[in-house]
């Protein structure tokens, strides 16, 4: 995979969260303990995210600090969990029109929220902690409304935007740089186990309500269009749409992930 | 815009909202302080509605008492919100064949909520209080599963039936008696700022799963068939569908929002 | 309607579920209080499926100790109920290639814990304590993202795989051994009340993001492909898809819920 | 010991608590729901107690729902806990001039709570559960400001006043109909195991702030002065009072406990 | 009763409780939302106390929203009640050494909290609403281990130090500028019904863990030393002590309450 | 101050309480997840001890995940609280007779919570946090029933039996090996401000419900008997007793906090 392109480097992202979070906290009294609690009273980008994804999985069962113990743990033992993280909140601000600071998906995009959860979950999976990851998914889907297996695997700088009814299956695989909109289904086929779900290259665009079926690939650099139906293989660089998606053009952009195009391919070159 | 239609004068509608929770709390016994906290025991709407709507939103972060303050003070401020929030509950009862009381939208509704929620932090928005809006729109987006950008403006008599899913971009303008169903798009196109969103009409009917993508226009009385992905302005009274709509007909009805006819335009006169 | 199948005689599972949770427990300390408190600490199925699913509920309005008691008291008086929810965790564990055991949905599949909140609101609405299975419906509705009407009647051994997004209106009717996806939308059409919602047949298969609208018949042994619209009813044992739906083959399996095979018809025989 | 006097038939007790209980749901709207749930909503007192007592030691570590299933079936096993539950509930009515309902000690008083509580945690204690006695001793403390330990065994008929502060040892007794008021200790002496504690006679008044300490006798019918420390056996019908305590007279009543009568004994004959 | 005293003007108080809030959320990040909420966010004593208040009495069964609005329509309808917490504040920062802010008992002391919640219960026993007296009786005593009948009659001025233990009968009447510690009785003799708890007179100092019992007066400037059981009347300006509680000297101060010297009479004047 | 003295080398103690609590989570299973989160599931004594404190002093303020990051800080700020809490572990063991495990102080007794509570909050008020100090103060008498000013210095091996009503001023101080109970004060006389609380030595026992008041020594040795009001020094290996306190004799142990033997000193050499 090619490597994850931000609008700067990554140790000085949470410089500037911290900046931001000062700001803010003397803009709106309000919510000046909430910023000092989520973000000015770490240390480190991983005792934050970690600190305030906890509350938000907070339950009965797994209270929140147990949970942040966890989370803390697994990130301290896989280091590039933090990259990862830092490179989709990149993705964010270069990405969403409404989003140009880096505390807004941080704080408040449960996109976000629910892909660093499951990069937990997916350590915990890996790790043979399946139960934990489990309870981990269900609480992710009750919350926030998304619906990711802890077995699959997901590449860095995404963007899950709105994310309400995005589902992701267990034998599914996500590259670097992927856009996708909110009821995105990277979904199987059939009863039988095994590997059964699609595998999305570098960059693709996967436009709202789209539903992806099978063990198929879509190629580096693809889109597909909102409401679309992919029920076969997609080459690279290539725009599908409709139900069943068939194709429609190229992209005009070589990632359009990172342009959030999502016009059509007619009018492309 | 052409002015709201209910079917009961405004005055009446928090009597009428009294007297069905009067009965209601006899004939259910384990709700009686339920429906007396929310509504029988305040002097006004905006009081009762401020006060429900805050349980709703309570979080850690910013606890319930606190939102409702805010909530009343935005209500004080602007008194169109409450005529709205009237409005939207007369489009329920009007137009919802399962709903036969105000109580219904008021107390169980989602999309009801998400939308009177989401009406004062557009208020927060418009007042540069932008990080109390986003956090209320996070909060909104995670407890209903309705994501509605604070600086999308709505007009009067909207119903969003179900609602979940359902996603207003930043620049998105919707005109007076409209209504939605879940898993509705009025999304953007591009990673560009700037007016990027659809524009709906008076008396317009959306159906579910509809993507309506891009600075677009979608005239008065319009009717957009469910799962369909509109990428075009639509002119008033047409009815579309399919992915990507095309035109398939004129709704029989002026304002097609208020009759709730699902059936495509094939058999329209 | 035809009988239910599951793969083991209904009285061992819940014996099976009690060995799944003793191992899980012993596997994960972080767990062990929560298979407790959930499984191992009652005697009976109904008794820990109302415990669960209480917590799950659990609200200000109405706290969780007093829903346990309003559902341990509906499942006494109708003992279907609990049958009817041994064969939906059948459904899951035989046809879900991602569960292979009866706790995971028990204890984590919000489709499962939606839709058997939904078999006591529908008791209670029968019952004509409408209130309360209003409120339900809401709970319902806001914590796991699926709107169900109380009035709406489901058969048994159905499956809804993540769920995320389902709606099914006050008078759809649902047969046995039905498997539905997220983002399935079994809808009204117009404002007027009476009988206006799908009936769905047995063994029929809803792939994400389908609408069936109007009072319309699916066929026993029917499959609906992903994101379609269905205005029309659908013979048995028939395949539809696209925008607006249209017949595209026979599905290879008489029962095509059980296999959860998502390819369309066109290569079938 | 001698029989405990209420002032009516305990199978009286349960319809008169409902009554009041309905009287009172009328008179006070805001706990309308709060009467249903703790009182009218349960066919049995045994029911009602459990549920109400779980409520109050509802915690994160053991939540209300799975603390009321143990309070439940320790009182199914032991069918004599309902009974002194229900003479100590006479017993604030009869002595208690601020008390003129079952409902009070029922509903607010925390020495009742207190002290029906520990008769769970004591049965539990006999039951060699005594990690479970100990944490409710705990949760007993800390939210009740009443530490018994769940070691000591209690009579009947018993009203604990106010009852901030008070501490009862391991190995105390307690007789029947014994009055006892705030910040009443019967305490040990010395860091040696084995039987330490004060035993306490039938129809004991022991007032505020009274220590009683070392495995001393106090006879049926004494009455103990407020602020009192005692260090040596009191007889049988006698009034001790002061630092340390002696002998001031007789009480007047053969139970102090059950006239209240707080005089000291030197006017008496 | 003499006029009660405090070191500055009541409407400059409320002024200064901000200005000390304003300072401390500058210097602790951690508690700034915490000063925001409680006090800076408020524009009136009034709206501050009643929010501050309802948080910590915040229940299950009476949700801190509900007590807020009970606590500030009592608080409107009798304004006195806001000048007697005012008085209250400024005792304690006159009368204690480790209180030389506003906002420490307004913000922290429990004997502060107790008693200002006492005033609402007191109007709502005088109005006859017995039912929500007593429950709010029975969760101030819960909560913060002071346990004052809501019939009792208290003045303006008053301090209760630490508090724990505190106990006020039904009948009991305390004067302006007393000062009690905690574990303080004002307690009944018998079981009759009737005027059976003390009168306390203006200026008076009860030391820790005295007991006044019965319908007996303490005369105005008295003072109680520490320990006390008090069974007689106690003349004005005189000093008593000892169980039983004899009288020792007189005390230096015209009303002991305000210099808070708990040394006994025998040296003095 | 003598060294001291606790029945086994500090670091062994870690590794009991994990045995301990290994032992307990299998013998019931209804807590198993209770000791995990508290004691197992943590690689250091400070760890657990920082956790389960804080989830004691949750509050809506100041959440457990907050308050336990300050409480860690300090803790490796200042490694010395560390073994004071150990040794102050030991001494509830070697001296309550009722208490044979760490176990049973760590997790359940509420004099062991707040005087470790007060241990950070201590730290804090010399580190001039003093809002915060101050907040955890009002926190841990609200929860504990125990009020300890922030200012107080207390030595080690301290054990603080019941807890429930103990107070101790700004300027008080503690030896080390004292044991004191329930009720007890450690008083101030007066409203200036300077030192003027007692200062206890090394060794003493405190009987329940004694009330010590003024600047003034209680020797090393000494033992204070219940109920008494001591307003003079003591002098060290004395006994005093009684309102006031005078002198009844000499302690047979030179450390009477050892032995916690009640008796008075009648029978003493």
């Amino acid at each position: 995979m090619q490597s994850v392109q931000t609008s700067m480097p990554e140790h000085g992202i949470w410089q500037t969260i911290r900046e931001e979070a000062s700001q803010a906290s003397l803009d709106e009294a309000m919510l000046a303990s909430f910023y000092h609690a989520s973000i000015l009273n770490h240390e480190s980008f991983e005792a934050a995210i970690s600190f305030h994804l906890a509350n938000k999985l907070d339950s009965q069962a797994v209270p929140a600090m147990l949970i942040r113990q966890v989370f803390a743990e697994v990130m301290r033992s896989d280091p590039n969990i933090a990259v990862a993280m830092l490179a989709d909140m990149s993705a964010y601000k270069d990405r969403d029109p409404a989003c140009d600071k880096f505390t807004t998906p941080f704080l408040y995009f449960k996109g976000f929220h629910a892909l660093q959860s499951h990069r937990i979950a997916h350590h915990l999976w890996k790790d043979k902690r399946r139960s934990l990851a489990l309870f981990l998914q269900n609480q992710i889907s009750q919350i926030f409304g998304v619906d990711i297996h802890p077995g699959a695997r997901i590449g860095q700088g995404i963007m899950i935007d709105h994310a309400t009814g995005v589902v992701v299956g267990e034998t599914a695989v996500i590259g670097n740089n992927v856009s996708m909109l909110h009821s995105v289904t990277l979904g199987g086929s059939g009863c039988e186990s095994g590997d059964r779900h699609p595998k999305i290259g570098d960059g693709v665009l996967i436009a709202a309500g789209s539903k992806i079926l099978g063990n198929i690939q879509v190629g580096d650099g693809a889109k597909v269009g909102a409401g679309s139906v992919v029920l076969e293989s997609v080459a690279a660089h290539t725009t599908v749409a409709g139900v069943p998606a068939k194709v429609v053009g190229r992209p005009r952009h070589l990632q359009p992930a990172l342009n959030m195009d999502h016009n059509l391919g007619e009018s492309e070159a």
